[in-house]
């Protein structure tokens, strides 16, 4: 993954190299905006966690072509000398801008502006959307966890299961900003910072003679951090009772322990199982579960009121679950014509959602008196002469980006908060990156200022996401243009059968 | 992910480190022996790909413990420093058996072996699963995407919607194993040695200033690769044409080029623009296609005759889609007791299909006159005084691994071949790694040696996975002595619900 110099821009898809050839030759390397949006809500959930801003920027920095790489292009007979001149001293020196880590945000908004040379632009494409795509995925997945276990405590037990050993560190990552208290992840303990947690195998039972000296020889070693996994033989009949004994006298030692199920009914168990710790007079150990969780499990049993404590979470919240890829696309919104001038860009589809929102934008967050979100606006931005931006007090009309007919009337008691703010700066990070405890509270500070039912994992509100009356009157008039006549009712129409496979 | 000195052992779970300091201080690190193997085929399959050995053989060897990683485990106030002495020089020194990578296989067969001391059986297990869980994920499902195609062309263009970026490279690298004609990642390229693919983006486009031009300017460059991405404003009414007019000429040159689909109904669509081309005398003119693909989708289009001739599939194969996790496991089979010798372990759990199959094991393809599968057996390997192998010519009777009253008798008259081989002896490769064109041979032949109901996509036939009497008995009578009495019809039984949530 790492050349010599960084990390190594062949991570791009070959057209972005084909094409970057064209744009140098035939002068076109024209200054260009590219804007990274999704396009539907995750898991059908009603909110998405932004991810994976930090590792995007440290990569870009280090996003170069080694010696090595050169050799392997020109191995390849379709670029000339001079383009891989120019590309062994590429570096990206365009500008970024991107909504804070960690925010939540919806489809159709702009999470991150990039401006620069068209190839620079391009070039760093593959990569942007592979990074964010899936930190976003999984830091996204993890808050439901998180919001479904009640706000409680989630270990992050993934690695075996991840896509691949970068999918086992993006996910841990991703997985501690969006709610996890830590992971059973070593090398990401270390290179994030992030707490390491864990119980023990099965193997560690079936190692000793018995269950029973299993947990004594764990519980001599460990006393602080012991976690006796019940499950080996069978939990009732066997393991808690083990564990009872052996924490008994941690218990008398003054020390905390807990217990763990990884098979089973896990609600008949738990609760059969603090019956026995509490008859124990065991009230403080507590019980983690674990086997194939997710949101929809932890939230059917916290509402049962299953007496857990922890939750073991690996496959489906490092994964994604049913749901594996985050619909993060890469569009231009604006463009330097011929004659120096930059102008707005926009791509057509037959359906209406696909069609893009044109020129270079803003994102407003738009809350009330009381500091909830109300609605996100996209303006037009960077036009000095028509400046497109909302002001608290004033009070605006905000339109469906895709609907001609669904508008509504909005008077900004709250706040109007741009979203996008400047992160590199031709090239350089223009600000200081935030700790991964920092963008864990924008997570929670984020998701607190949205009502209960945005956040709900079935069925959510949705949340709107509007445009300014600028940006909706451009918009038609580019579709106008390409079209000659606007159809009534549909931004973007089309000829062709809109089905979409 | 890299230390200096390899690739970071501290890639494993936390509690394979606590534990290993239980076994070290206890003078437990005996003799022992892990399979690993998978509990049901993904995507409601028939079969499964055995991918990624290659990679793994590599890290293994490379798995160590930079002095870096030592501090950063010190800074955790868990381990002692005889311990962090002990692994300050950890390397795996064990041995590894396998079957070869690509070859096709089935859920309870051991797919490795692994044996050596405890602790460095235990430390790897992370890091095993999750490479051999992930490629072999997404090699099977490339398998059925090209099963699919009819055995079509099949392009890899996952990498903006890979989980992480070794995701994409993983991905890369089982995708071309179980299939795929090459990929769009040109660092998976250059490090897999895998051909490179792309055609152009709707960006290419959109910087021109007509699509005409941008057609005209890209046949220009790459005369001998162009591939027209006609839907960026109107398949029929525009892209099609502007294609077939540049096409023309290169056509006039003697090249070939192709155009591409990228939404919209694809059938319709296709079949128009064939006709279109035809129509203009282009009939070598390739129509690729591309957007959300899976081998549902690509199935359903074969069939209906959609004149496709190379597919483009990203997102869908590379995260598995509806399914992104392979359910590998490793598992104990057997242990040094405490008198110096070796004997069979087995996890028992209320569900019986989760109870493991004891004792170190070998697998046997069992194949008919005419080369076809007909089961796969397991038998009990390396004892010596009761070999327990199968010989062709014999005639045996084979049992069903977890249901007491299941069997068939079969004699062996085609071959009767070991799957499992030797590729890591004391820590070293033990014999040349194949080539990933040789890997890709195997998967051909090994599918090819499979009757079709095996590969249907949906429904398909249930290949046989058996054991032989020796292991029946020994699993019968391990069963019995824990729990004194067998449960007449289940091979490991429980008192608790056999819920699995």
């Amino acid at each position: 993954m790492n050349s010599s110099n960084g990390f190594s821009a062949l991570f791009t898809d070959f057209y972005s190299l084909t094409m970057a050839q064209g744009y140098l030759k035939k002068g076109m390397n024209r200054r260009a905006v590219f804007e990274m949006f999704f396009r539907r809500q995750p898991f059908s959930g009603g909110f998405s966690i932004f991810a994976g801003l930090g590792t995007l920027l440290e990569k870009i920095q280090q996003f170069s072509f080694s010696v090595d790489d050169i050799s392997y292009l020109r191995s390849l007979k379709t670029f000339d000398e001079d383009f891989l001149e120019y590309l062994s001293t590429f570096r990206f020196k365009g500008s970024l801008w991107a909504m804070d880590e960690g925010t939540v945000v919806f489809p159709q908004e702009p999470l991150i502006r990039v401006e620069g040379g068209l190839i620079e632009c391009q070039i760093i494409e593959g990569m942007l959307l592979n990074i964010i795509n899936f930190q976003s995925l999984i830091a996204t997945k993890t808050a439901r966890v998180w919001l479904a276990s009640g706000k409680g405590s989630i270990m992050e037990f993934g690695l075996r299961r991840a896509q691949g050993p970068d999918g086992a560190m993006s996910a841990s990552r991703a997985a501690f900003i969006g709610g996890a208290a830590g992971t059973s992840n070593v090398l990401a303990g270390k290179e994030y910072g992030i707490p390491v947690l864990g119980t023990m195998a099965h193997s560690w039972i079936m190692a000793h003679e018995s269950e029973e000296a299993a947990f004594a020889s764990y519980a001599e070693m460990y006393s602080d951090r012991t976690v006796f996994l019940i499950d080996t033989y069978d939990t009732l009949k066997s393991g808690i009772l083990n564990a009872v004994k052996i924490g008994k006298k941690l218990a008398e030692k003054g020390k905390k322990f807990g217990v763990r199920l990884d098979s089973g009914d896990i609600h008949y168990l738990s609760v059969e199982v603090r019956k026995i710790l509490d008859a124990a007079g065991l009230k403080d150990a507590s019980i983690s579960v674990s086997n194939d969780l997710d949101e929809s499990i932890i939230e059917t049993l916290t509402r049962a009121g299953a007496p857990i404590n922890m939750w073991g979470v690996g496959t489906r919240m490092v994964t994604g679950g049913e749901e594996a890829a985050f619909t993060g696309v890469y569009k231009l919104a604006a463009r330097e014509n011929s004659s120096g001038k930059m102008e707005p860009a926009i791509k057509f589809s037959d359906n209406p959602e696909k069609t893009t929102n044109p020129a270079v934008k803003q994102v407003w967050r738009i809350s009330d008196a009381q500091g909830m979100a109300v609605a996100d606006v996209l303006s037009i931005s960077g036009d000095p002469e028509n400046p497109d931006t909302i002001e608290e007090g004033k009070r605006y009309t905000f339109w469906h980006p895709s609907s001609d007919y669904r508008h509504f009337f909005q008077t900004i008691d709250g706040k109007a908060e741009p979203l996008l703010k400047p992160r590199l700066a031709k090239g350089s990070v223009a600000s200081s990156l935030p700790t991964l405890e920092e963008i864990r509270k924008t997570v929670r500070g984020s998701l607190d200022s949205f009502d209960q039912s945005y956040k709900r994992l079935l069925n959510p509100h949705i949340y709107k996401v509007s445009v300014t009356e600028a940006l909706r009157s451009l918009k038609i008039k580019l579709i106008e243009n390409y079209q000659g006549t606007l159809v009534p009712g549909t931004l973007g129409s089309g000829t062709q059968d809109s089905g979409n496979i």
